[in-house]
């Protein structure tokens, strides 16, 4: 069984932490993080223990790495692992510069090593499945691509300021949803924003309420909205227009009981926020990663889906901002 | 076209009435009622003439009549009509009574004349799709059938009182239906029947809420359920199981509009009463009327149909004063 | 009951013509058509008479006429009847040309006659009670609209040619929603286009799938996609999100009937194209048409309504094939 | 932390066993079975130690034992259990005698200790909420619950032949889930029954397919019907009608996905058995049990749940085999 070492106690360190004790796949060498009180009582938990990055990098049982740190230090750290022989799975996004994700993927490139990208929600049982329909056929070529990704409530105006903006933040998982279910690559970026939620995001000068519009070389299209404002839970869903028929992804409802009175049929909310919503992603996606390992198997999402999704938010950040498209290079 | 002429302007009467006006394919005639007033309003509004029952039978020009008057008259009038040389269109029941039925019936086959009787959910386009869906092999052989039926208040006392009790006046489409779907006669029939809605109805000896079970000679099972109830609109569904899957026909919401919140997904309640869910079926009932007519159609359901679902009625009714299981003889 | 002449005795006017005829509110005094056999034919059909446009602009009982002839003659036949002191109904769009459109409501505004255009689907009930739920403050402030209208096929190429392309001939319909839906103007339009489902279609100089992004001065985003292709009917939903949550309205299928095997559950296909979908809103929308003649109630849709969907329509044909956003001026 | 011991370590001993591992709350001191071979196994899986019955007994670490033995050792071992001090969750059936069940339950009763039953239904997610709502008042008063149960395929006849018949085995899962949403315990059972599924079955003296009718003291109606078969899943559905209105628990499906073409829309079949619909419900079942122990908290479903359900079982039998009515006396 391969020893992975996961760099990041946070939030999301500890989600995928938690999935690899749990796995029957893999080891859980040791946890750690720039906040040592994080590292060690995540360790006690899962019963490994809590050491330094350093430590983490030099000890020959870890094959692999999980950088779930903030996303100021993921380009660095990556190279640090690879350049230390490690397979490294990395929390999206790469970095909030395309120049820099270059740099950092050439670094990559050098080394041969494994380098996978967390956007989890390719790894949804749901939006899988809608993949794996289009991949099989059953809607014949792809047309029109609908996504829309409304956060149950905004973040803190803290961690916005810090976030690189909205499209960068939350949609860049749409942009690279849309680039999974097309098939191709984006060439022409629309984008309308607006601030409509919390007047304290646009005075940290993000936006909360914003739509894109994407057109491929051959004339796909794909429309993403995105809003940091749901009142009935986590709002994931999407929907593809082929030559043959659609395929959609529903939302996942907190239980499946309906009341009937004098008003109506009332059913459930959705699952309230991404713990919930994609806590069978994460495994899967880990899963994903270890048959890298074990099997070879090129690493999906890659270093380039990172890369061009970067690139597809800062595109639809320019056309926000000007007003005009943006016709990306990647 | 064929001239018709509708015996009872009440509020079925009238129902039929518009529908033979709105054809296209018969002429309506005239209009009877015990009652002159409501003849001739009938009459007006649909620019046909108010008449009497025995001109209606005496006149040349009127092909077939649809009887529309009260419970205690449908016996006499089907066996004036057709002794007059008239195909008929009976509103169900034939009769209160299963002996009186059998004595209209010989008299209508002496004659030769056509008679279907009005269990107007048999031309429901959901129900007719589901039992077309059936013959059509898509769940193999059927084993269990279940329907749901509900009226959204309880009818007035005055009406509950000369109904025959709910079994009679109510449970019959369903049991009807149970027949429709089943292929098959009932052999065994338990009821049980509880006075929940309205002391009232229990104090007039009747019952508000009621289930039966019944079970053909092959194993086929039916559960049925009734009540004088439902907040959320006139709910109508039936299930059935066969070998290969189920089939089911849901009830049509008043919109397809829905809202969400916090407190969830709120849809429509659904259509309101028997006007606004079997509007089609009336207009599809009068319709197979006309093809019976015009093409030689043997009529279905048949007056042996309403003799079967009464005798039914009154096993159920049996069953559920007795609590002992009643074993229908047709 | 005001007398009505119906000019144009195409697929719109017979429609039309035909509920006039079964309102109870108004009288069908007349139809014409620029093919005398084909208002020969409706006027047998519905028991009137067959005429001249210039007989039933003479006509003084006539008080209102319902315009549904060729798109290239509306803004004319507009112009006389108003002139004539006729009120109008008109279905869209007034006309091709903007300019065009602004003259003939100069010319209606100076005879104060009254002018409703036929934007059927805000009489949709689904999408009207849509409508009520915002306007009652369910969802809060309005935030983003999507709008999703798929026609089940491509209309005939010379269909397609004198059109006017499909931002004017479809999507003006989804336009003029957003604006009933936003509450407020788009002051900013980005279209992209693409002929996916027929060359031919290119060939003509059209597009077959489209998608816009509007916004309105306070912020306020619609997105609309358009295809003319649907294997599984006339698909045809919105969707609002508000502060407060969100509306929706969902299309309407053929059957309630459900079906379940081992491959799992499937449904009816939605209802096919407008005739069927739009039945109820085209009576709807009669009987507002008639609102505004008894009661003065100024018409909605109006004609400024017509107008302004034309220019976001020409906006989007511009943007589509400039690949720039266009600021539209009303 | 309380200690837990496993008697059993097949299918269901496996699943509760894993629950405790996981649980944090409780830990596995270690597991027993008749076949050594099977506690080997699933104690090297879990990390936990096998050993005998006896051992598990006589070992004062153990606070708790689980009794996922055969049924026909369920009664004996939670006397010896409870006579060894130790609390007790015992699956269900806890025999196929009441009589021996009552004795069993005497014996219970002397020690003081707590016996839980494990109908596991009463946790799942869906259902609970249900049974929420209901005691929430929301529906107000209960009148007629409806409840579906079908397997999506008949056991091995060696297992039927064993398991008491479908309504010892299969049903009294569904009268026991009758007793807790109606509130009060039935007086009146009518069963009929069928073998429609299998030829085998009925050679073993058992049926597959049937349907029970429950009325109450207070006349509330309750229907259940039963199925070896359902080619689209395990179905496991319940319906609840009351004064104020409806609540209902649909299934699960596998994902939300759906596909439409011209055939329609088809949506995933549903969970294909109990381990998948009701893995949640084991945990807190569990979950439930330890509340039991360390708040002192009256086990639900008890011992006399358990009784009671099996009397219903009984007269169901009984009702189904002689085509009379049972009274049943708990």
């Amino acid at each position: 069984m391969i020893g992975i070492g996961v760099i990041g106690a946070g939030r999301i360190g500890r989600i995928h932490a938690g999935n690899v004790a749990a796995s029957g796949r893999a080891r859980l060498v040791a946890v750690s993080d720039a906040l040592e009180s994080a590292a060690a009582s995540l360790a006690d938990e899962l019963g490994t223990k809590a050491t330094t990055r350093g430590a983490i990098l030099a000890d020959p049982t870890v094959g692999a790495v999980l950088i779930c740190s903030p996303t100021d230090t993921h380009a660095d750290f990556i190279e640090e692992a690879v350049q230390a022989g490690k397979a490294v799975f990395c929390e999206k996004p790469v970095d909030l510069s395309s120049e820099r994700i270059r740099a950092c993927l050439a670094t990559v490139e050098k080394t041969g090593k494994a380098l996978m990208i967390g956007f989890n929600r390719r790894f949804d049982p749901n939006f899988a499945e809608a993949k794996a329909r289009i991949v099989a056929g059953e809607i014949g070529k792809v047309e029109l691509v609908t996504i829309l990704s409304r956060d149950p409530g905004p973040p803190p105006i803290e961690y916005v300021k810090r976030s690189g903006g909205l499209f960068r933040d939350m949609m860049i998982h749409d942009l690279d949803m849309a680039r999974f279910l097309l098939g191709e690559d984006p060439v022409e970026v629309h984008a309308v924003a607006s601030c409509l939620v919390d007047p304290a995001i646009g005075q940290a000068g993000d936006v909360d309420t914003a739509a894109v519009l994407l057109k491929t070389a051959s004339g796909k299209i794909a429309q993403i909205s995105n809003s940091r404002r749901a009142t009935y839970g986590y709002d994931q869903r999407l929907e593809i227009h082929g030559a043959k028929g659609l395929v959609r992804a529903q939302n996942v409802p907190l239980t499946t009981v309906e009341t009937a009175n004098s008003h109506g049929f009332r059913s459930d909310p959705v699952l309230p926020f991404f713990l919930e919503r994609y806590a069978a992603a994460y495994r899967a996606e880990l899963s994903a990663f270890l048959d890298c390992i074990e099997k070879g198997v090129a690493p999906s999402p890659s270093g380039m889906d990172g890369l061009k999704a970067q690139i597809l938010a800062d595109a639809a950040t320019e056309s926000a901002t000007s007003g005009r498209p943006v016709h990306p290079i990647y």
